[in-house]
């Protein structure tokens, strides 16, 4: 079917006619224009983003062009220079379209004509740093970005600029950088012809300039790969990079940064070849991945899960996917609840279409749900889950790796509540653009930190992380999804597996997210099964923002000295503060965030040891945030099994003065059986009322009838689960 | 002047005929209510605060009265019932009034004679712990507070009750419980004619209780003490609480919860005695009180100076005192926009007025504005100085102990900018309410940590807290301020001095926040000055929140074990976690908070040492936040003179991905002169354009010419400093 799907594609555009008739013909159209001319003071947060625009161009107007000759890497002076020169460009191109103004095509004429001067001279970029180095800059993905920037600018002033001097600008720079890109060397044809989102960018900015020049070549190369026979190229990138659910394996962050050449460059091909009627390929894979990606976020902010940092849907590739989806899926009202949030619209027809949508009052609430979405470009490489509960989230993670961003952490989860990061994924160690902090890219301690297990909050054994942090191993396996069940609120249930981060070791966690009457919020059973062909050391930790409010056992601080809890994989980052044993089956620690209480009970026996963490130790730069964690340690056991409520409770108003409920309400927490088949567990509220969830470990089908006798008592269950409220 | 004022009063008072002859009569009135109920569905924000206290009542409706036998200590249930009582008895008072349904009235009824019932039996609270216990409540302030809100609640049913129940509930409960306040014992007597917040609460309630029951004598008692001579009660605190400039000595956390019954009970004697005129009573000082407040705040949150925690102007008692102040002072526009971002009214005729002028637009932006605000009843114990320019605020202290709430940080500082706290003054180690966290009161680590001079920014010699940390000695003191110039946003400069913190030193500071051409940001120019009668080690922090980004020294992290800086005196609570020493005459390090930059330049030798810290360090019950500091030790000096320049700069806009200015734009600063009688600072910019800054250290008059030499060059000007940019 989908082989079909990409000959049909292949014969309808190698058949088409042509394109590029008409200028702007990218993102603005002549009847666009028009639209927005006409449209001036009726959609206020349109013209908001037109004057962005407009400030921009206006002050590329009153400075000097300067081209400079490329030396200097990510941060530096000429790297800098370019990138704003691009950014100039558009600008203006769009300004000139929409005043008329020709003080801004002739901008963008003049410096197309130095580009044009200064590209023939160049040999590779002098700051050898990339294994896929640029021209104009150090690497070539950023010399693609140029030129997606570039390509619209040209579009919009072409029909300004004189025949004699298109043809100049064309061979000299246009055609020179897109053969650069496309076939520079070795690289970067490989890279042209990778499924990698710098392919994507590789293949939309050789087909942009493409249509704009009315080059055929160009655009089927970009299209269907440098050999024209679909097997590379954006199309089949469309078929590999993201799930059928709609997830790019490296996370939801890079997912973020991914959308944006597929959208805005599916927007073109819609615009050039609307016949190829790409935001139906693939069940329109390009509009569930905007979904997928705004599903990802809590409170508009990105959640963490691989490298990550503090993203929200206000970003301007955002605006371009929420904008270009909308104009594509016209019915989708929910897009224009994000467009309304981020408050911007992209200067384009696709900007103005979700404007006049959103003031005629389309949007629909944006639906945040419970989604288990699959990883991989068949959707059998595992996949997350998000289970959302009123104003809960919980993440939980059976991903392959997810390239090179991914980090050692299968089987892990975080969750935030009441607006707040309550359990966090660490996300990056790094320091965006900040040049004192490893020139702005990611430190030293992204990879001995943040990629480590013991950062996550998952089990790490025998103090070495899943894989031993090796992607070349990690790449070639992921975790799996043993069963789900979102469908009902009263319990919603994620189970994962991983049999390969550790050799001889299978790790299983089912996760639920619990609505119970008796409880005042959603509480979360966490069943963590650890099984080993030898005894270890088993590492449960769960991270924890906010301040400690009391444990039921003694922990003891270590208040005149710390030190860090070991030397390797990450454990030489977080320091002991404090360490404790309990007598108790059940160990409970409270924490408040916001103005809620937290709790966690946990089992415990006498060998458990309870320790209190902190990251920062051997920082020798300061590139690690103060993060704190319980954790819970299993010495030399083979098989353990975890079992944890994380319950939010309470209320703490600083503001009224009112503190209710700070004590947790689970009164006990018993696991009644575990065996290879089915585990257990009771909890018990204070007043009294119990529940029950049982989860199967094995034979997983949501159709199988099971019969399981506890305490002496027959339950019987169809599915994978029983969840039941006992009184 | 004063004197007669109070005879005025007391004449006026004495000779009044009689008052409380109608009922509702305290906050809402017979012809408030009928406006209140013919306004329903106009003020919105109005509607939803009589739906709160309706939600309130209803639910009181549907609740058992309980008044049990008094038990327990805060937090406890006896203690937490009786409380919930008076809130239950208050909002069915007032709702009653608002709906004429008679069964919140009967609730009140039915109520108060078991109360009526009980009173009579009780002795001293068996929980013995406060020095003025109560009997209801473990301490008398309580007491007073029930009686606050219980006056109000019969005040609204007077005429609901029979004369035979009024005569009844009159005798048993409220006579006795007013006797007991006033007079109950040696102790409450004292702090009902003491100056002091409590004595507050004490004459409010009595006052309040005695005009609704048209009792003259508890009346007079209230205003003018039990001697009624005067010399105590309500009026003569209104002389002595506040300084002249409406500042509360205990600091603005504690100013927000003593202008609960001063506002409160200024309105009742507005309604009840407006012959007495107590809102222009001593120039308005209750209307500059709630100013001084709001001065006091950033982001619409209260300053941290002494025991304080969070809390905003939504806070209720800010409410009462907003629309109070309003209602009496309708031409005060300014109050109408703190209710507009409170977005909730007092259930009262002053709350409806306030909700009226509000809907009709009177509202006026409140404006923040630099200030020097004297402390002392008379003005002349020092003060406190808010300079503002922009978005920065600057605290800058120099007043009195503060009573109990008082910390020992002479001269210290703390600094908001840009939405954020930047130099955070830590306030007190308190989990208010949290039972817990030592009963939700006070922590240990209150007095060992957060009063301690080196939890604060500001030096502490040779380890010790200033005064020895002995309230009964700083008591006896204040520092004072030398001047102050915040005429001219170019340079705003604040001067302060303590010479009795430590015995034979004399701790000199200046501060100005300077507006420079050069600087994109304001930035604060610091001056301490350091004159010991013998050599010391001299400690001078800075705390900050945010990410360290880089300094220019080799800055050594002790990454593989840390230990507190010192054993006593606060210095156990913070770890050392970096130390370092620098050849450079000016030290910079730089730090990252929300999307700006931040960098402390500061003049350093061959001595100097530099550390980092971080507290938590001796905190067995995590008790402690972790908070960061930069300090500068200089060893064994008896005179130095600290020098620093506080600048942001730059932007961190991981939205955008732009990062621009990270690095300080200080390229030099240098003190050119440092005498008895002036200091000169010279701050230049990457720029090359430099300001100098001379701060005269003695013989202050603003009139008086000055003329100085400095590198050969003569400089004259008229004043007490000098700040001229340099070409």
């Amino acid at each position: 079917m989908k082989k079909f799907c990409i000959l049909y594609l292949f014969i309808a555009a190698v058949f088409s006619t042509g394109f590029a008739a008409q200028h702007p013909g990218l993102f603005l159209t002549p009847a666009g224009v028009k639209e927005i001319k006409k449209s001036q003071g009726k959609y206020p947060a349109f013209d908001m983003s037109v004057n962005e625009v407009r400030k921009i161009a206006d002050n590329a107007l009153i400075s000097e062009i300067m081209v400079p000759v490329p030396k200097d890497g990510g941060g530096g002076y000429t790297h800098e220079k370019h990138k704003n020169n691009y950014y100039e460009m558009n600008a203006c191109g769009i300004m000139y379209q929409l005043s008329g103004k020709k003080e801004y095509a002739s901008f963008v004429h003049k410096m197309l004509l130095k580009y044009a001067e200064l590209y023939p001279t160049l040999g590779q970029h002098p700051a050898v740093r990339s294994e896929t180095p640029g021209r104009l800059f150090w690497q070539a993905l950023n010399e693609a970005v140029w030129l997606v920037h570039t390509a619209n600018a040209y579009d919009c002033v072409y029909n300004f600029i004189s025949e004699s001097d298109r043809k100049l600008i064309e061979k000299n720079l246009f055609y020179p950088i897109a053969e650069f890109i496309s076939n520079g060397n070795p690289e970067n044809y490989a890279v042209f012809n990778k499924m990698h989102n710098h392919g994507t960018w590789a293949t939309a900015s050789v087909g942009m300039i493409g249509y704009v020049m009315g080059d055929k070549n160009l655009v089927d190369m970009a299209l269907y790969g440098s050999n024209k026979d679909g097997k590379t190229g954006f199309i089949r990138q469309l078929d590999v990079l993201f799930s059928p659910d709609g997830y790019f394996t490296e996370g939801p962050y890079y997912q973020r940064y991914a959308i944006w050449p597929f959208m805005t460059f599916a927007q073109v091909i819609q615009n050039q070849q609307p016949e190829l009627n790409l935001f139906s390929y693939r069940n329109g894979i390009l509009n569930k991945a905007v979904h997928t990606l705004v599903q990802s976020t809590y409170n508009d902010e990105i959640v963490y899960l691989n490298d990550a940092l503090y993203k929200t849907i206000k970003t301007q590739e955002m605006i371009y996917a929420a904008n270009i989806a909308y104009k594509n899926n016209p019915s989708d009202f929910m897009l224009l609840d994000i467009a309304r949030r981020q408050d911007a619209f992209f200067v384009s027809d696709a900007g103005l279409a979700t404007a006049k949508a959103l003031q005629n009052k389309k949007a629909k609430s944006f639906e945040y749900k419970s989604m288990v979405i699959s990883d991989g470009k068949n959707g059998n490489e595992g996949g997350i889950a998000f289970l959302r509960n009123n104003n809960s989230l919980l993440t939980f993670k059976a991903t392959s790796h997810g390239l090179s961003h991914g980090h050692y952490d299968k089987l892990s989860l975080s969750y935030f509540d009441n607006g707040n990061q309550i359990i966090p994924d660490y996300g990056a160690a790094r320091f965006l653009n900040i040049e004192p902090k490893s020139g702005g890219n990611y430190t030293k301690e992204n990879y001995t930190w943040a990629m480590q297990s013991i950062a996550h909050n998952t089990v790490t054994i025998d103090e070495k992380s899943h894989f031993d942090a090796k992607i070349k191993v990690s790449s070639n396996y992921h975790s799996d999804i043993q069963y789900s069940d979102i469908s009902n609120s009263k319990a919603q249930l994620i189970s994962g597996v991983d049999t390969n981060a550790y050799k001889g070791v299978k790790l299983q966690r089912t996760t639920a997210l619990i609505e119970s009457k008796s409880f005042e919020f959603p509480i979360i059973v966490d069943i963590f099964k650890v099984k080993s062909d030898k005894p270890a050391v088993i590492d449960y930790p769960f991270y924890y923002r906010g301040q400690l409010v009391t444990t039921n056992y003694e922990s003891r601080k270590n208040v005149s000295e710390i030190k860090p809890l070991g030397t390797h994989n990450g454990y030489q980052h977080v320091w002991l503060e404090a360490e404790g044993k309990t007598t108790k089956p059940v160990t409970c620690f409270t924490w408040v965030n916001g103005n809620r209480f937290y709790s966690i009970n946990t089992l415990t026996n006498a060998d458990s040891e309870l320790k209190f963490l902190r990251s920062g130790a051997n920082d020798p730069n300061n590139n690690l945030r103060s993060e704190t964690a319980f954790m819970l340690r299993q010495p030399n056991t083979a098989n353990h099994t975890f079992v944890s409520v994380i319950e939010p409770h309470g209320l703490y108003d600083l503001t009224k003065e009112v503190t209710i409920g700070f004590r947790s309400s689970v009164s006990n927490l018993v696991m009644l059986a575990d065996t290879e088949s089915y585990t257990a567990v009771q909890v018990t509220h204070v007043n009294g009322i119990s529940f029950l969830l049982i989860t199967m470990n094995n034979q997983f089908n949501k159709d199988s009838v099971r019969s399981i006798v506890l305490s002496g008592k027959s339950i019987t269950f169809t599915g994978n689960y029983y969840y039941s409220e006992i009184k």
